[in-house]
């Protein structure tokens, strides 16, 4: 052994200790996870006074470096938001715990009893932006499932977050826990998040929460389990039979209602049959709503306000008022559309034709499809999980909105009397 | 446009070519799908003589580039081996179909109905050693689940692959579906698996059968979803209500029957207060056996022929007549070490304590966790799932032997009659 002294970097030692940790969590009943979950709320609670003012640090410092409002919106605490934010962890503490269902029990010939039975991931890794809501919704979700956390919050939120995850802690100290079942990362460097991506021995899987080039870069460099979550280039497909003002009503929702959101609608095909009708009724809706439509041929000659649609538009996630459409000559066409532009989140057809309806629901490959309904709806509350983690747009393990059950896994539990395999 | 011509590389074609002809496979009903895999097996008899020879051809290149024999023998096909390989797609053919099942199905209280349906994953990669079997195996198994399959074997099996595939795509041209659901990448180079790893809009899943160095190497570089499989540091610990007989019997199929498969035995864990009762005739069975033993002090004390064990004994995957084994204080200890040192494939206790398997069960953190039984019954066919995609050693989607099942994914198909969010 060398005498030289090793470095240590924050993220292993982070590392080591919520691996010494997480086994204490995994052990806890229903109960017991729910108190730890309820003291994680009283603590913060208590500490508003801390939390805000760390949040008015964090505040200032954005301000000086330039962030856009939006961002200072999103990392901006208040009294309210606070309070939310500690029920929502109350909420998530009255779900029914996942974790000890047996899923499945086979007795085999040779008399062993294979149980599969659903247990904690263990060990989650989350990378998210400047939100510090995340921060405790992350605690709440992961903890809940028996699952110890690795927090990476954006640094532009990193004192609002020291301050809640010490508050958290508190609480998960106050039930007998180790503390360090929450961990977070407060090195800000970019070295520290790719070692967080690397860190396989230790995370169990690692969730990014935030915009499409956090998603990719954690993609990209992670040998972590990944859930993808969030792109969403959602289609609304007006079929020939529609019912025109069901039609224009679901578009409005599903454009119009909040254009930030991912399962929000950003490109509208029109069979051409009902164009004539639809279009204008839809392009005025559209207008008082004030979305930029980007459109093909027939669609600009129907509004001066419609500006050309370009081959990049039909892939766009535009997140903001405006939208492409197109005008397609069949229920095939729409769906080679959509599948050849979508991200695989949520698309929805209008249509009178049952059949119509059945296929489309059937050939589409994606997350969430729709007949006669928004996009909108695509969402852990809304599909009635009583939590969200996310929206999966990966096919691996978890698709669509995640529930609780999402940070879940299983394991199988055998048992014989002696058998040897022949 | 530039009228530069761009050189398309062999991956990128195919993944083109797959991507067109999967929605196809996608629609087959259970029955149609079954008459793909037969009509392959069939074609695959008929060419026997093509195979045969392109194989004799491998192994003369294999034999001339100093291939061991381990690795020719597993590139070696014969009559016989041809005609398990079309048994073995035939079973599959016959296993009942997992997609089309309706796993959920709720009405929500504005109306919506939302049904969580099993679906196919898309297309499947999978990148593997120079194995023929695995080739008919892949298309068995990834056909059989309506998925699309691009195959990237090892090179040193190349033309045996290449005759393999064309006869199975003249089995699915036979049922009038396009070829391209079946691919294989010849270009030998290492750039063409890396690019195969990065072919995140075509291959929704990517798995990895072969040697811890592929896997790994898989996992390091893709941004496809990896289904990570085999690594097996398998441990057993005889507890010190053991019963002895059972122990030695347990251990001996353990290590010994198949050496070098991923759910044999690689660590002998044993309490202190039997290892005077047990460890002799462990010893006595395992010299017999012709195993070479990696052993702490106590256990060399007990036989010239034990050699020490380092620390990285603990961790290593013999795939060979060797074991590490080590006297231990308690059953948390012995978890404890498990849990350090395992790839959570597949450990086993054997105790006379109930509670005892109950905590061994619960606390160690493997795929399968077994009392009383032999570690090798870690398998698809054992679990009785009739086909076997390989052993997950990761937790995410599927853990433990994959049957079908795991080459499937779901989607939310939700009908409404006109309901926006509110």
């Amino acid at each position: 052994m060398s005498n030289e002294p090793i470095r240590k970097t924050e993220v292993s030692c982070l590392g080591e200790r919520i691996r010494a940790a997480a086994p204490k969590l995994a052990a806890l009943t229903d109960q017991e996870k729910s108190r730890v979950l309820l003291a994680g709320a009283r603590e913060m609670l208590a500490a508003s006074e801390e939390i805000l003012a760390a949040n008015r640090e964090d505040l200032e410092r954005g301000r000086k470096k330039g962030l856009n409002a939006g961002l200072l919106d999103r990392l901006a605490l208040t009294p309210a938001r606070l309070k939310a934010m500690a029920e929502g962890i109350r909420q998530v503490a009255e779900l029914p715990d996942p974790v000890g269902e047996i899923i499945s029990r086979t007795a085999r010939p040779n008399g062993l009893v294979i149980e599969k039975v659903r247990v904690p991931f263990g060990i989650v890794g989350m990378i998210y932006e400047a939100r510090p809501n995340v921060t405790a919704d992350a605690f709440a979700l992961c903890l809940r499932t028996g699952n110890a956390v690795m927090l990476r919050g954006g640094s532009d939120a990193l004192q609002s977050n020291q301050a809640i995850v010490e508050s958290l802690r508190r609480g998960v100290a106050s039930c007998g826990l180790p503390e360090d079942v929450l961990v977070l990362v407060t090195d800000p460097s970019h070295e520290s998040t790719r070692e967080m991506m690397r860190l396989s021995g230790v995370l169990d899987l690692l969730i990014p929460r935030g915009g499409a080039g956090l998603i990719r870069s954690v993609l990209e460099n992670s040998t972590v389990p990944v859930i993808e979550t969030g792109t969403g280039n959602c289609f609304v497909y007006v079929d020939d039979t529609a019912d025109i003002e069901m039609a224009v009503r679901i578009l409005e929702n599903a454009k119009c209602q909040r254009t930030s959101v991912c399962n929000a609608a950003e490109s509208l095909l029109v069979h051409r049959d009902v164009a004539a009708a639809f279009l204008p009724k839809a392009l005025a809706m559209l207008e008082k709503n004030g979305i930029l439509v980007h459109g093909d041929e027939y669609t600009m000659s129907l509004s001066p306000a419609v500006v050309p649609a370009t081959e990049e538009d039909w892939g766009r996630e535009y997140l903001d008022r405006e939208i492409s459409a197109r005008v397609i000559g069949s229920l095939g066409e729409a769906i080679e559309h959509i599948n050849r532009y979508h991200t695989r989140h949520s698309d929805a057809i209008v249509t009178g034709t049952p059949e119509n309806g059945e296929r489309f629901l059937r050939e589409v490959d994606a997350a969430c499809v729709y007949v006669n309904a928004s996009t909108r709806f695509t969402d852990g509350f809304e599909f009635g999980f009583g939590a969200e983690l996310g929206i999966s747009t990966q096919k691996l393990h978890a698709r669509g909105p995640m529930g609780l059950e999402a940070l879940t896994t299983y394991k199988y539990r055998i048992t014989g009397d002696g058998q040897v395999r022949g």
